[in-house]
């Protein structure tokens, strides 16, 4: 059976190159890598030891870029480099998850999958894992991919939504009717008003005949790339090295769940977030009596409030008169920065980047 | 002749342990060391090599405390270790002045001195040069010691102040008549709409003869503390750690200039500035069209004006949003605060420092 727990595996996708915490996230260490909430562990490893709540680390894999297999590897040296799989190259979720999937199909092809990305923060961990339950056996027993939808708590427009059938009598797993883009704010509020309406958070669940069923019917092209790689002998690495980049950069949301007409979401209220900007992580930080999230204790403020501030461990520093900024000391950047401008950094960064660039030309 | 110039010899005083500059200097590092102009030569350099338009190397000597030893070699490595002379203690100017003079004088008993701050910034180095020849002339031929007055551009009242009398038909050197300490706002007026007064920057100028006979006049305990010391031989540094450390800790214009009735002032203009505050240094600063004085190239600045911003070179920085700042941005410390409130900085940095020793001990 498809359900027992011995088939339950994970896969966490950490091959993400977000830059959107510039500077404390850049291309070389990706936001998945960072410690961004001062807790004294990455992102990518509090999601891994999430998922040890629910299988043993012999069945949690990373999937990743090939640029970042050492880092993994440092992060999770309790972790067998056989259960890092490198993507040679970004073509987005849909290969990336068919070929792990793929992969752990050739061991064991019973398995049951959790996708799930490496970056967000999940607060009420027990009840996570009490809806991956639900939803593996969901999916054990019957043809169906499984999403968990979060209940949303604000009509926010950075997420996409899905929409939910959710008849009287009947409980969770619902089926899904739609997937939302990045709505407006009249759009989000509309949903929220409407109730049935979740946020997409990427954490899928589906069996292994169900996913391959799945690619044969709305993504073809890709299973045909990777099927037929010898998965776990010397030549896979030359087959995915040669295959895997001929595969369409498209993700698994639009090749696949869009699609699918058997796709279900479970509603859930994790204490989710996808620290997906630095307003975010603020929501997200401890605060002083000021309202200023402060990382280490060798700062001091005056007349700081609402503050966002991250000084390299071990600096020190003074700050007055700021209200509502972010302030990040890196290494090798700072920044300084209001928060509700916060959506034009990474374009800032883009301007110092093509200078920088340019300088060294000259 | 002791207006030879052959007799010329300048005493640079780079003792100081200014750490008005926090975060940029430090105790460790003070003011005179840093680049703090950003023209690729410390304070202490840029004295130094002013003051070779006027004497030869020989008779350039740097009075400091003996923990700047290696810095001043460092920074100085033409100069003859042999010219650097150092205090065990910091008991102040006074003591200062008669220890390096007294060692000079046994090399040359027709010396006649330049006494120099370290850390101050003149523009206009020939006007500087000729005022020192025509003080030097006037030193050499007549028991007087003489300073240079800085004509006030505006009512400071972060200066002292050196009153002198100009009769219609005289040159300078004028006869002083009085030194005036740091005056509020409403007197530092009155100074300038009277006309006969003049910023004290502490420069003097001043023969071997007059300052053993001022000593002896009006600081008789420093004087015999230090005359009979075995200057350049085996024996002198022993009897320094056990002399300098007794003698009073004074300045020479509390000690001396304030007592003399041989004092004289020529009123120079020589775009001069001590360096003194963060606004002070932000006048001397080159400004882009925002009014930011920014240091490297790798800034990118947004909706910023009126900005001191020093960041460490190779570092990257994005910066919006602030008005009338101080950015400074060290290895291991960041100052972001206010230019109009730059005179709590020390204060502040003060707190942290406790803090932090608390902290150990914790």
């Amino acid at each position: 059976m498809a359900n027992s727990q011995e088939h339950t595996y994970i896969i966490i996708m950490a091959g993400g190159a977000g830059t959107r915490f510039w500077p404390a996230s850049t291309e070389e260490k990706p936001k998945q890598f960072l410690d961004i909430l001062g807790l004294g562990r990455s992102l990518l490893q509090m999601t891994y030891d999430r998922f040890l709540l629910l299988v043993p680390k012999e069945r949690i894999f990373i999937v990743t870029n090939e640029k970042y297999e050492t880092l993994v590897q440092h992060h999770l040296p309790d972790l067998p480099s056989s259960q890092i799989i490198c993507e040679p190259s970004r073509n987005n979720t849909a290969p990336c998850i068919a070929y792990a999937t793929l992969k752990i199909m050739a061991l064991n092809p019973q398995a049951n999958f959790v996708i799930s990305p490496s970056d967000h923060l999940i607060l009420r961990e027990n009840q996570f894992i009490d809806a991956l339950k639900k939803a593996l056996q969901f999916t054990g027993d019957k043809e169906a991919i499984c999403t968990l939808g979060i209940h949303p708590s604000r009509p926010d427009t950075g997420y996409g939504y899905i929409q939910y059938a959710a008849p009287e009598d009947e409980l969770p797993p619902f089926t899904v009717t739609s997937f939302k883009e990045k709505p407006n704010l009249k759009t989000a509020e509309s949903y929220l008003r409407e109730g049935n309406y979740v946020w997409n958070a990427g954490i899928f669940i589906f069996s292994a005949t169900t996913i391959l069923q799945a690619f044969q019917r709305y993504a073809p092209e890709i299973l045909n790339l990777l099927r037929d790689i010898s998965y776990h002998t010397a030549d896979e690495k030359t087959q995915i090295h040669n295959l895997y980049p001929q595969t369409p950069n498209i993700s698994v949301d639009y090749a696949i769940m869009e699609q699918a007409n058997n796709v279900y979401t479970i509603p859930v209220d994790i204490g989710w977030s996808d620290l997906g900007t630095w307003a975010s992580l603020y929501a997200e930080l401890e605060k002083d009596s000021h309202a200023n999230a402060v990382r280490n204790r060798g700062i001091l403020t005056q007349e700081c409030s609402g503050n966002l501030i991250r000084i390299q461990e071990g600096k020190q520093a003074i700050i007055r008169g700021l209200t509502d900024f972010v302030i990040i000391d890196e290494e090798n950047a700072l920044l300084i920065y209001p928060l509700a401008a916060e959506q034009e950094i990474k374009a800032a960064s883009r301007i110092l980047t093509d200078r920088t660039d340019n300088a060294q030309k000259d």
